[in-house]
């Protein structure tokens, strides 16, 4: 037996059981606890921020990249951001209790599915310590209790944004087990919390596909997750090339990294050759590398550029930089086939002036998100309206795409009678 | 590796295809096929007869129990039924492409979430070689592909089924493979189709509680179940005890083994005394051994009864028989928390003419339904007028209580534009 499995399931159960009180406390109790969190992230920012560069002096010691004690880092502009990011899900309103359908029977049954915490939800992420609150607020707003796992570079930060949470919670009259910041930074001890399915509902990963993958593949926990965003723009051949162009210069070089971002570009072979001569010159100012099949090739060729050939993995590759795979198509079919083949199942658009060519991308695409004549980028839940992103979900159960308070949240059937019984 | 681990990667590939297929195939055929399917089965009546007269032998010469016996067997009757089955499905509403939320955003992008097919479907199931078709056409009526694999007893039957439901495909457009009877009985072929994540969406069995465990214990895939059904009637303080006696009857007489029968029956301490004089005699003369806590067993003594004390593992136990544990509790509060420690969060009622009595019940308790003045009995696909009832699931995730043919379905987001971009 592992010597983590007590603790992972004594965490299990400390928050399945302040999940049952946090269900029941109004919104306005929940909200004044996030209210109470903002306060507190200021008035102990002077703590936070010593804890932080600690963190910081510690992982320059342990030679860590630029990259990463950027992300770990806090000053006093980041950290009003994260006070504010908290009263900004305490104003949103309440996901609970909201009935989602009802409809009486026959017999005088009355039932309602209203919606109700998830109940414990699990977040396992990397070094930004502002993940803490974010993650926190998220949750308690949607009434769950939470389990927190951070990265081990940011342990001082968070022991201190922790404190300011359990703070927050008892100054509102809430357990303090709704949000338990684990500190030991064993490996095992998540591998012993993703076994705790009992106590816990839900798992949501933030961070690389490393991380992802690795939760993914232990957990005995539902995960909430996207492994992979590759995503494509089809150019239909009744597509305004103008649009297009635009489309595909925003949905490849305004974020490279970010998940919805495009790695594959289609182009019907009808208007192929026309819409390279109008978009490449862009691509390759932006400084994209264009990988081509022998089409794209050829067509570059013609006007007097040389192309990497793509390689078979091109098309099954999340690139998450300025690489664009291009290829050309017979039809609309051909396109919607290769998308459900190669594409991750997240976002991908179609540019077409065809009613019906909209219709059938997004009928036949297998994806959360399929879009006519926007670009993949805007899949994003504050570009969705949902006021908050937890993740973007590539699942098929429960939440897809791009997920907000909502996906937080369950559903119980309520039943109203006057003695009603099974005849 | 496995000698099945290819048979099953297989069946999932060709499973995921055939869905492709089926997602975009109008409702109107979907329907075709069950149609089809249900004069297929009566026109082959014969066959289907004589398969299962084959299987029933193997099983009595194999000394299988009565009760698995009449599992097993049909007859002109039970097939005709089955046919009507069919028919009935056919004639739901289309549960796809219905657009469950949407709206439009400043910049003028169009939302909506549609529902779409899960998918692919694993049904593991026993001996009713009904379950082959009525599973299949609960699938395709919510456009899925789906792999049936029923208990080697039935074999031969669903062998002849599963050709009536490839023809039915078949005559009607649809490719054969979106339904795969699987027919290679080995337990190991079923474990390595437990691991087809990336082929298959939902695992749905279809059994006793040892089935159920197994396939959760061992499935990749998300598994749509209840393992337990212990269910509750709480009688309040304020309750009208007439219509108490005849919920705890029904609930727990009219069919103990059913999931929806109550296993518990708590009291408020200020009407126990009266209410276990009138329920008690009712419950003798059906047969129900009651298992009391101290306070039950005083009671009935001053009415002259002696009753077994309940152990403490009682209130953890699905009798599925007619066994009742009856406790004494001292407010409604402790009745809840009774419920969330001991009960399945499957279906629990409160009796009580108090408003907020039956508010506070229905927000506290943790359970898919959770009913006022109503036998839990009604906690059933049919009697919540779903029209379908695929199983009822105390997960959190996807689908909770009693899960119609909408829990065969997820959704996507179609996002409509003019050439919006990321700003």
């Amino acid at each position: 037996m592992s010597p983590f499995q007590d603790t992972a399931q004594r965490l299990g159960q400390t928050a399945r059981q302040a999940s049952r009180e946090l269900a029941t406390a109004p919104g306005g109790q929940r909200d004044q606890a996030l209210l109470t969190l903002a306060r507190l992230l200021r008035e102990k920012s002077a703590n936070i921020l010593a804890a932080n560069q600690g963190d910081q002096e510690a992982a320059r010691a342990a030679g860590l990249s630029p990259a990463l004690l950027d992300r770990l880092a806090l000053n006093p502009t980041r950290l009003e951001a994260m006070a504010k990011a908290v009263e900004t899900v305490a104003a949103l309103p309440d996901p609970l209790g909201r009935i989602r359908t009802g409809w009486r029977r026959p017999n005088g049954l009355q039932l309602s599915q209203v919606t109700i915490p998830l109940g414990v939800i699990l977040m396992i992420y990397e070094s930004r310590p502002n993940v803490t609150s974010d993650a926190a607020s998220l949750c308690l707003k949607a009434g769950n209790a939470c389990i927190l796992r951070g990265g081990r570079e940011a342990r001082e930060s968070n022991r201190v944004i922790g404190r300011c949470l359990a703070d927050s919670l008892v100054e509102t009259g809430l357990s303090p087990a709704a949000v338990q910041v684990v500190e030991n930074p064993d490996r095992e001890l998540v591998n012993q919390l993703l076994g705790q399915d009992k106590y816990i509902d839900l798992v949501i990963p933030r961070g690389g596909k490393g991380l992802i993958q690795a939760v993914d593949s232990i957990s005995r926990i539902p995960v909430l997750r996207h492994l992979d965003g590759i995503c494509s723009v089809y150019v239909d051949l009744s597509a305004d090339l103008a649009m297009a162009e635009a489309i595909v210069l925003n949905a490849k070089i305004s974020r490279p990294a970010a998940c919805n971002s495009i790695e594959t570009l289609l182009l019907h072979k009808d208007i192929a050759d026309k819409f390279l001569a109008q978009v490449l010159p862009g691509l390759s100012r932006a400084g994209v590398e264009i990988r081509g099949d022998p089409a794209v090739l050829a067509a570059a060729n013609q006007l007097g550029l040389t192309l990497t050939p793509a390689s078979a993995t091109d098309w099954d590759t999340e690139f998450g930089s300025l690489i664009l795979a291009v290829g050309v198509v017979d039809c609309l079919e051909a396109a919607i086939s290769h998308i459900n083949r190669h594409g991750s199942g997240h976002t991908d658009a179609i540019v077409t002036s065809s009613r019906q060519a909209g219709t059938l991308f997004q009928q036949g695409v297998d994806s959360s998100s399929v879009m006519v004549n926007a670009s993949p980028r805007l899949a994003d839940g504050f570009e969705y309206g949902l006021g908050a992103e937890i993740g973007i979900s590539t699942n098929r159960l429960h939440a897809r795409g791009p997920v907000g308070l909502e996906g937080l949240t369950t559903y119980k059937w309520l039943v109203d009678g006057e003695g009603q019984l099974r005849v």
